[in-house]
């Protein structure tokens, strides 16, 4: 039954699954995973899944270029929530392993970037394996290949491991941003601090088109969160731009900036309105003055009168 | 009657009068004339008269404030037609004066600019008398108080006068742009070729704030044609402008331009969409790509499609 | 001798000469009144007189186009100093006459829409006629062909008038900006809080021209104070457009922007840079952050470092 | 001796090779192999080597990040050459082996995507296992471990294969771009077809930095050829942008905006001035109206008479 199931960016233990395992509607689905954002995202699109939930972008490394890639081309889908969680990395070893006795460790080449310190300072001469992702890293501890896994501290029961250190990790306030994708269908009512993500294709390359491109934003008083250039695939210098920006579609002036996306753009594809994640610290921005779903009902209104010269 | 009566800025035999006999409509008017601006513009707000023609605008001069700034306040008025009159001058003299007899000339002191060089020319000695209009100048030269008088051919016969010399002009295309005003209803349909005046406040005086009006238009691919300031009267420093652009107020991109101004600027007053004149020469520009009512209707339906996830 | 004699725009006992009359530098030179600005600047440019004061700007009825008109083209002049001059009218009558005896009244037809609430609230009944200036509308009075003119309080004294009422003005805060314009010359050395006065030609008549021109200044952090579009003359719908800014031309955020326009507008006009006048409310706006001149060194310091490898 | 030494990331055999090799000032240097970007380029920062070539974007998958982000911090380098690398795969084989032998392919993953289509169509059934390079993949062929290997045609010599396929790449025009990196000096002479690389952080976070970054490329009049946010490490939201725009530093508007975004942005890193390859195509653009350095010494010179009253 594929409403009942979730896929996911494999395999178990890894922080993806940890993710999901957050979102209540995960609790009563079953989690599949698989073995590349692709593969998790097909199976959304051929109806095996109700829903997938796939890394977008870290604090540390930045976009994940293949999730990326994948939402912007083949056949549609949509992203209805995100999730934050925080990386933190255990050392996960065998039952009575200590520090002194680990020359060799492991973990997602991702992973490594993110403890490297921890690894000069605590075990300076352990030599580092790539896995093919963290959970695999565990996989090979249990199996007595490597000595020492990074992974979530979550994934040692998963492998019979021990976690010896945990809470690892070289950058302050590292997190992963995961998003859970489904085929298209309405965005969820607006919660009043929610983000759209669309992917815009420049048409001819003058310069100064991406400065039309946010000014469509800016004019509407939207404010982006997050740009990233990707190539098109045409030839370098081609481009195309995956952009979240605050608010949901049917605030106005979200809607109004993507239709003026989809007038002046060759191409714009909609990814979704979503509630945001993560904004406990910061808060949602106040609209700017006259940008407000009221302030355009009054412009509208007042346009209405002045058609009939009423104004 | 009011709807059989036309103001306009008098006396007989004004470049005014002149201007107003080209539209079809005065054809079958009582045309009035009246002491100044306001008295033409009150007569309509007052309902004693159905339009009034008043000039807005000089290309020798620039704009006439008073029609600006009369438009601008007060009971609401709009504009319906715009008039452009070459102007070129006839020195009018009483039957048989010859030019060697010349020895003092009159004319409204906005006429002396335009003919200056002429004098300098032809006249290096007569003295300059200014009148209260062109037509009074013409009125002083029949009853003997001056010997020549600058004023529009036309008022020759009004007068009883002779014009001497015609086509007198210092500035090459020297012309006046005369406005049709009326009390407020709903504005002629688009004709293709059509323009749309508003009076704008602007408010926090921020830096900036003038850019992100221009920018309404601009976004929308909306060209500007005119753009003034006036002081509200609040003191040095505090400024209204007035602007007329291309297109018309049923034109999406134009409507969207407007409701902006109106969402974001304290106040906005429309003047009306309505013919340009004189695009024999130039005429129409093409709209941006993505900006036209096709392009808006396209965008407007993406959206609502991507509101029910069917994009 | 030139040096020694100021001309201003006359007659005697007009605002002009009390503005004229608050310059330190006017207490030791002939003060000359001429019959127009044109007269007054020639003046300057044939090099009978060191300075000129003309009145440029009027918090009610806007700039004054045959000042701007008149810096804008011909032998270049500049501006170095502006004084400010709050507009409060006095009605001047012949010692003795009552507020009943008055019939009509005079004055320059600028000063009829700054006092037309005080004269319907007081002298409802009385005529108007308009006179060359105030002071010649003063002039008239003491002829006994008006009974009262409206003038600035100092005109009494020179036409032996008596003040019957003072302090009149409809709007609040109204004040006419006049500027002390010489030949070019080197600017006043900068005071903190100045401004710089340009006229810009646009070029190609392209949408956009004009936020092109104001990013110029905007994007160096150069706050504008005032924008008046001017025509050029070339026929409707050709502009020049006179600009005043904060800063001093050696301030390097001003003479940045002013390259900028040099760069890319066919023609500017610099007329000066001087001490702001009225600043005791507002008070100087703090550059934004990175346009210092201590910023533009900086950076400065480091392009050379940059070209030298050493950055 | 370290002038006599180019590091690259390795092993031999790679593209990253090919491409050094193209370089006339690779042929009298002794070329090293390295394992990874930061261990190439440390080399340098280290003086153990003179220069470092280093993949930086890739038609297909886009920027590389590791290099960016090495680039962007630490002990500064500079680029010097870009050499731009059609990407052709060939499949490597051990001698004799018939494409109906082939049960196992391997490569680089960035490989992957860039011949999936090939393999779809022509090993429909063959498994892919990842090589930690497409150099290494082609040993894992040579010792037996796989049966074929995309590689560079060049790498077939290295390794004792046979390219059985040759010119195999799903995208068009698909190509990597490559950069001479070595420790900071003078950039190289301009050319005329330059290209200039920095790295910008944002100040605060307020809606509309991006688009301000921009304007001071824009207003100057340079063109933008790629730009690339990447995260800074200090949590989600947090950016810096790694832009490429045309022309040199030593081009007076390059040089200007360079100071612009150094004056207004808290960090600028200068990352080289350098020919730009491959523009057989699109050719330099002539740049906007008065942006060239005669424009910008004219525009100095007049506001140098400016400041003198000869303006």
């Amino acid at each position: 039954m594929s409403a009942s199931r979730f896929t996911y960016l494999g395999p178990e233990g890894t922080f993806t699954e940890a993710a999901l395992r957050t979102l209540p509607e995960a609790a009563t689905r079953e989690l599949v995973p698989m073995v590349s954002v692709p593969a998790v995202l097909d199976a959304v699109r051929g109806g095996e899944a109700a829903g997938a939930l796939v890394p977008i972008e870290n604090s540390v490394e930045g976009g994940v270029t293949t999730t990326i890639d994948e939402l912007a081309v083949g056949a549609p889908l949509m992203i209805y929530r995100e999730v934050l969680l925080p990386i933190a990395f255990a050392l996960l070893v065998r039952p009575g392993t200590q520090l002194a006795d680990i020359k060799t460790v492991t973990g997602h080449p991702v992973a490594q970037p993110q403890v490297r310190k921890w690894l000069a300072a605590h075990l300076p001469d352990a030599e580092w394996e790539s896995s093919a992702s963290n959970a695999d890293g565990a996989r090979r501890v249990r199996e007595g290949q490597v000595d020492g896994a990074f992974a979530g501290e979550f994934a040692a029961a998963v492998y019979g491991l021990e976690p010896l250190v945990t809470d690892i990790h070289d950058a302050k306030n590292a997190e992963t941003r995961f998003v859970l994708v489904g085929r298209p269908a309405r965005p969820a009512a607006p919660t009043g601090a929610d983000k759209t993500s669309v992917v815009i294709w420049l048409g001819d390359d003058h310069p100064g088109a991406l400065m039309e491109l946010l000014q469509e934003y800016a004019v509407r008083g939207v404010n982006l969160i997050r740009i990233e250039s990707r190539p098109t695939g045409e030839g370098l210098g081609r481009y195309c731009f995956s952009v979240d920006c605050e608010g949901h579609i049917t605030d106005r002036r979200v809607g109004e900036a993507l239709m003026g996306l989809k007038r002046t753009c060759p191409q714009v594809r909609f990814l979704g309105s979503y509630p945001r994640a993560g904004l406990a610290a910061a808060g949602v921005a106040v609209p700017r003055t006259g940008t407000s779903d009221a302030d355009f009902t009054a412009a509208s209104d007042w346009l209405n009168r002045s058609l009939d010269g009423r104004a």
